[in-house]
């Protein structure tokens, strides 16, 4: 499948006016598109809203963006969309043009095609050297200012590993370069605190709901890497994949475990979203 | 007049696969151009190079950029150029494509209409409530991850506001939202230490070198709010206006000095760089 892309409903090109493009000014969401139908989009829409009222950029309209992804996806089609909005065009520095009008880019690609062997048998993670900074003013936003992922991608190149371990500059586990991360202790689901760094992924948000569905009570804290070590079990999501268990990081090794696919059949539904 | 771009010397578009639109995954550079001829050009150059080596992105040729410039400036014309280097077009993900072939962006603008009032009375600080983050793996490099600096222009619209001084998260003094920052107590000309966050501009740089032209020794430094605010002058620079004297921030009002208008005028000549 080629990539496809429109830019405000137009098969045009991007000027390097766009404060997406000369200030990482936007913001964006990755979801998958099953049969033509963009996967919980509710819930996705929702949070772009909520990252664009972050930094005061206006959102497009579900409907703008939804006639997008049917123009560029057929009625029977999987796909990866990925839906990037940002403050619009600009004169050079940093002021915000008073009158900004939004630039909204829809770029369809291929579902990634992931090794079966994450799904059965688990993911291997690299532990990241790079260290996540505090800046508690676009924590949990999916914005576009992504050179910590950027940098910490570059640090393997072993097609083996699945993702890469963050911590933060205090050594808290925070996430993983594409995915968030969980761990289980008994009955108790943990995930990280992502108010000083960090992205709040949907597909987090949709496991914290789901979770007491599984007989689990859930907790957002800063933990560091010896308690996820000590987990009973370690799993990371993302919206394209659902869920991994972790299967090896920093010379650790679980045994197999089912909570990945336990929260992969749950998260294949769509529920609405919590109130 | 109007802005003019060229992308990879020709008249198109940027895609949104372009990884500086992406993720932020690229740098640049603002300078100016007199009369045709780019103003400090080898400093910039250099300084270009620099920042993409420490990203591993591959920088343009010289020659390219400066064919780039010549085509979009008229001989004897005045502008402003920005030039953006990018890691090139990439797939979704954040992997570095083992191939990537930078895209480059040069931009014209008018030079900026500064008022006069700024060379001649000086200039007023807004003291930014956001404060900048550590990151040790980005300090000094003028890469397109510029959030902060979006988000700490929006914290004032009052016309007579210069720019906005900002701090780091443990109270130092780093730099303003477009330039950096001296403080002259005595013979000792001092100026934040960018190792942690901040980006050095050329003119911090030009400046560090032409202080014993002036007499005084320079200290790169960590320093707060209350030694800037009992310093005898305070000097805001960048490449488009040189430098300003400070004239007010946080309530302080300084008295009218001179170190800014002998900057500006050794800074309006070419020096080599040191080796």
């Amino acid at each position: 499948m080629q990539n496809q892309f429109l830019i405000n409903g137009r098969h045009d090109g991007l000027t390097p006016l766009d404060r997406g493009f000369a200030y990482g000014d936007g913001v964006f969401r990755t979801l998958p598109v099953y049969r033509g139908h963009p996967h919980c989009w509710e819930r996705h829409y929702r949070r772009l809203g909520d990252d664009c009222n972050a930094l005061g950029i206006v959102c497009p309209s579900a409907v703008l963006l939804l006639g997008d992804i049917a123009r560029l996806c057929g009625d029977d089609e999987d796909a990866a969309i990925k839906i990037v909005v940002t403050r619009g065009d600009g004169m050079r520095g940093y002021a915000v043009p008073p009158l900004a009008q939004p630039n909204r880019v829809v770029l369809k690609s291929a579902l990634p095609a992931w090794p079966e062997s994450r799904f059965s048998y688990g993911a291997t993670l690299h532990l990241c050297q790079l260290a996540l900074s505090f800046q508690p003013r676009l924590a949990g936003i999916k914005h576009l200012n992504r050179l910590e992922n950027v940098l910490a991608r570059m640090e393997w190149t072993d097609a083996n590993i699945a993702d890469g371990l963050l911590l933060d500059v205090d050594g808290h586990v925070i996430e993983c370069t594409m995915s968030n991360i969980f761990i289980r202790q008994g009955h108790i689901l943990m995930t990280p605190d992502l108010t000083q760094c960090g992205v709040a992924g949907v597909t987090r948000e949709r496991i914290l709901e789901l979770a007491a569905t599984l007989g689990f009570k859930v907790s957002i804290c800063n933990f560091k890497l010896d308690i996820l070590l000590g987990a009973e079990e370690v799993v990371l999501c993302n919206s394209l994949f659902g869920a991994w268990q972790v299967r090896e990081v920093a010379g650790k090794i679980w045994p197999a475990g089912e909570l990945a696919g336990r929260l992969r059949t749950l998260l294949k539904e769509e529920h609405a979203p919590a109130a």
